[in-house]
C-alpha cells in the first residue's frame, strides 16, 4: 500500500533525513515556520518521488481562520513568491482542478480571485492608475473529462499564443498528515508532475515541458483513506493488503479523508493564495486596492 | 475510541445480530437490497443506541448513477415511504443541515426539489390540475450556527401555526463502512435523535417532542475518521488511543471520509430521495409533471 | 398604466411636494445625501400610497464601488438603522426574496453575512470574548411557491416562539428611476405592505400584525417595464395602453429593467447592508472582527 | 438613439422586407414556426448590418417550460444544427459570456452540459460503448476583463492545437422585442461579429479569422433599455436623445431589459441548446443516456 504525499517535506520524511543531495533548512518569520528544501541531484530525485528543484513550505498557523487583507504573514508569503518570479514580463496564471468538486477546487477558487491586467493598455491603464501594473493573464483550464482537453495541451497552446515570461499553477494536494489540511502551503519551481494533485493530471507541466519557468503554489486538501491507514497499519501481508484495499476504495472508488467544513477550508485558502499571489506579481500596489478592483 | 454511526443495520452488526428486541428480516426488490430492522423496547434501543422504531435500508445499487425519473427503483422506494405516511392531510417537509458545508447539504438540497403544494388552493388549483395534489409544506432551517435558533425550535414553531398531520425529516448521516456512503438510504418512523446526521443536532425531533408522527431519511456521506480507524485497529491501550484522537482530530478539527467526488455523491443522492418522496407524497401523478413543475 | 414604486421619495415626487402631512428633510453626511419623510396622517398615506411611518433615504454615491468595512459611510448608515431599534434585546433578521432570483436575492444574500449570535451563552460566549453581544437571530423564509409557507406565517410563527423585541426585515425593492439602482437605501420604520419588493408580498409585516417594531431595509434592484417607459410616455388613449401592455409584458411575464451587472449590484448592496446592519447591532464591536467570525 | 438587435429576422423587420439580397422563407415543424434567412450580398449584408451567411431562428413556444429531453421539438432542432455541421471529424464547442453575470452565463452554461469525448479512446471508448461517439472538445473561455485574453486569441490558440473541423459557438443574445427573450434560437454559420451579445465581442469569430466553419447559437436574453425606449418613442430632437441617454444609462452603466425570471431563463435555455446541440453532434444516441453521461 503507497503513502501518497504532494509534500516535499513529507516526500522528505518518509525517506529519512539523511539522503544525499537533498539540502533542507527552517526558519521563522511572522509566527510561520518557512522550510526550503532542495532536491538537488537525480538520485534524491528518485528517493523522494520529487522533481529536481526547491520546494518552500510554510506552516500557515490558522488558515482555518479568515485573514485580513493587512495581515503580515501574506507580505512573507508573498515574498517568498516573488523570488521565484522574473522581475519583468507577462505572467500566466492558472488554476488546475475541478471547480465542481469541492476538494478539487482550490486552484479555479483562486484564479477567480487574481487580477488579469494584460488586457488594460495605453490610455485607460493611465486614468485608471493601472499602467503600472504587470501583465498578467489568468486561465481555468477545467478538467479533462469536460474539456476532452488535456490540461497540458491546454496550457502550452495559450502559452504559444501570449507569450509569458512565466507560468504559475495552483493546484489542490494530497498530503500525508490530517493536520497539514489547509494550514500548509508549498511553494515549489518545478511544475507539476504526473500523479500529483488532487486530480491526477497525466502530463508534466514542468519549465522542460513548457519552456517557460513554472512555480507551483499548493495547499493540502485531502488525505488518501489509503494513505492514512497505512501510515498507522504495519501491513505486510499482501491478503491483509488486498482486503483494506478493497475496504478503503470500494468498487475503486477514491476515498479521501478531509476536515468536515471542507469548502470553509477551500475558501479560506484560495483567499490567503489569491492575497498573497496578488501582492507578488503586483508589489507597489496596496491588497485593498487590488481587492475593490477585483 | 467510539465507532459512530447512524445507521441501524450497522448498529445491529456492532451489538451482535442475537440482541433480544431487535427484530430483522430482508428482501429483494428490483434488484435492491431491502431490510427492516425493529427496535421492539428499551433494553435493545440501549445495545444498539438506537430508539425504538422501525428502520427499513435500502442498499441502491448504483446511486452514482444518474437516475432517470421512470426508474423502477424509484417505484419500490417511494412505496416505502409511503407506508409511514398518513393518508391524508398536510406533510411538512424538513431539509436539516448546512447548504453551505457539501457533506451536510443533502437535505437542504433534496427539499429544494420537493413540490410545495399547501399555497395553491380553489381556481387556481383546479385550472392548473393541481387539485388533487396533497398540501406540503417545506421548509429549510438551516443550522444553529447561522441563525441563532434551534433546530427543534424551528421546526416545533412551524408546526404549531400550520399543523401538518406528518413531519419528514431529511438529513446527511454518518456511516460505518465507505461501501454505504450514497449507496442507502435509511427510512425511520423514529425522528431524529442528539448527535445523529453530519450537523449533530442537540434536541431530539421526534413523535414525543413534536407532537406528529416523524419520519425521517438519511444517507450516509461520511464515515469518521476516527470510526474508520477504530474499526481497522484493535486499540485498547489507553495512551495510544489519545495518540491516534489526536492524529485523526488535530486541533480538534473532525475529519471524515468521503468519496472524493462528494458533490456528485450529494447531487444525485438528493435527487433520488426527492423523486420518491415526490413520488410518495403525491402518489397519482406522473413524477416528470412533478420535475416540471419545480 | 400604473408607476409603481417602492421608495417614499419617489412616491412624494410623484404626489408632488406640497401634499399635506407630509414632513421631509434632507442633510449630507459623508457625502451622502440623507433624506428624511414622515408620513404623517391617513390622506397623506393614501396620497403617497405609502404606511404612516418614517422613510429615511440614503443615497450611496458608488454602491458598484466596492466598500471597504472600514468606511465612514458605513458607521453614518448604521448609525440611521440604530436609531430606530431598541437599546436592547434579541433582534430578529428577516431576509425576504427568493436567492435563486437574482434581482430578489438581497435579503438572503444579505442575511447570510449576518452574524446570529442568540445561541452563544454563558461560558462559551465569555471565553470568545462574545459574551457583550446583542443577541440576534437570522431567518430567511424563502418564498411562498417554494415552502407552501406564507412569508407572515412564517415570520410570525418564529416571533411567537423566540419572542424578540423587533424585527428588520430586508428586501429588494423596485424604484422609479435607474439612476437609484442599487445606489439608494431606504430606511423605515413601517414594515413590508402587499406588493412592496420584487416579489410582491401578499400580507402585511407591520408592527400591527407582528406585534413587534418591524425596520425595512430596502435597495431598489429593479425597474418595472412598464413603470419605465409610462414616465417616459404620456400614455392616455386607453387602446394604446392595452398594447404597451401586452409589449412590456409578453404572456403577462413581467419585464423589470436592471444593470446589465445585476449579479454584482446584489453582491456589493448585500456587502453594504450586512456591514452597516452588524455594526447597528452590535455597536462597539469591529467590524473586521464580525466579518472574521461569519 | 440606435436599435440594437443580434437576430437577423429583427434586422429585417427594421430595414424593411423588400431589401435586396435577402431571402426569406418560413415553415412550420412540430408546432414550432423556422425562418430561414439569407444575407447573399454585400449590399444586403451593409443594409442588415449582419454577416452574408443563413440565418435560422426558431420560435419556441414555451421556453420557460421544462422540456423533456424526448420532446420531439429537441429533435426537430437538433437537424436544423446537424444540418450545418460536417459530416465527421472533431467540433470544438465554446460557450462565451460570463458565468457569474446571469443574463450572459447561456453560453457556459450551456457548454457545462455537452458531452465531451475527444479524450476517451481505445479500449475505454469500447468497453463503455462510447467508441462510435464523435471527438468533441469544450471550452469556456471566460471574459478578458477577468482572463485577460481577447476571446479571439483564445479559441485560436486552441484551434491550433486540437485542429477541430468546426467551431460551435454559443452566446446570449439582444433582441429588440421582449416578447422573443427566451423563445428563440437563432442559429447561423457565420460566426460572431463583434459588438454582438450580451458582452459585447472585440473580435470577429468566423470562418475567415479562425480558417474553419463557425456555427453559433444563440438565445435573446436581454433588450437594450435604450433600444426598448427607442422602439416606442420617436426621437428625432438630438437635445431630448441625450437627455433620454442619461435617464436610460445613468454614469453609463448599461441597462437591459429581463424577465424577472432571468435565471430560469438561462436554466431553462441552456438545457434546451444542450440537449439539442448533444444530439447534433452524437446524432445515434440517446438523449437520456448522454445525460446520464454528463
Amino acid at each position: 500500500m503507497e503513502k501518497r504525499t504532494d509534500l516535499a517535506v513529507e516526500a522528505r520524511e518518509l525517506a529519512g533525513a539523511d539522503v544525499q543531495g537533498v539540502e533542507y533548512s527552517e526558519k521563522t518569520e511572522n509566527g510561520m515556520n518557512i522550510s526550503r528544501l532542495k532536491v538537488k541531484n537525480h538520485q534524491a530525485s528518485i528517493k523522494l518521488k520529487k522533481e529536481k528543484g526547491t520546494y518552500i513550505t510554510i506552516d500557515v498557523p490558522a488558515m482555518t481562520d479568515n485573514f485580513l487583507s493587512s495581515d503580515d504573514r501574506i507580505k512573507t508569503i508573498s515574498e517568498e513568491i516573488k523570488r521565484l518570479l522574473p522581475v519583468n514580463g507577462l505572467v500566466l496564471v492558472c488554476g488546475l482542478g475541478n471547480i465542481e468538486i469541492t476538494p478539487d477546487a482550490l486552484g479555479p477558487k483562486t484564479v477567480s480571485r487574481i487580477l488579469a491586467t494584460r488586457h488594460i493598455k495605453g490610455e485607460i491603464a493611465r486614468s485608471t492608475g493601472l499602467d503600472n501594473l504587470r501583465p498578467v493573464a489568468v486561465l481555468s483550464p477545467g478538467v479533462t473529462g469536460q474539456t476532452g482537453i488535456e490540461t497540458f495541451e491546454y496550457i502550452d497552446s495559450i502559452i504559444k499564443k501570449v507569450r509569458p515570461t512565466a507560468l504559475v499553477v495552483i493546484d489542490a494536494l494530497a498530503s500525508r498528515r490530517l493536520s497539514r489540511l489547509g494550514c500548509t502551503l508549498q511553494i515549489s519551481d518545478t511544475g507539476i508532475s504526473p500523479g500529483a494533485g488532487v486530480q491526477n493530471h497525466r502530463r508534466k507541466i514542468t519549465a522542460d515541458s513548457v519552456g517557460i519557468p513554472v512555480i507551483a503554489l499548493g495547499v493540502p486538501t485531502v488525505v488518501d483513506a489509503v494513505t492514512l491507514v497505512s501510515d498507522l497499519l504495519d501491513v505486510d501481508d499482501e491478503k491483509t493488503s488486498s482486503e483494506l484495499r478493497e475496504m478503503l476504495s470500494p468498487d475503486n472508488r477514491k476515498m479521501v479523508v478531509t476536515p468536515k467544513e471542507i469548502d470553509l477550508l477551500i475558501d479560506r485558502a484560495s483567499r490567503l493564495v489569491s492575497l498573497a499571489l496578488n501582492a507578488a506579481l503586483h508589489n507597489d500596489v496596496d491588497v485593498n486596492l487590488i481587492e475593490a478592483l477585483l
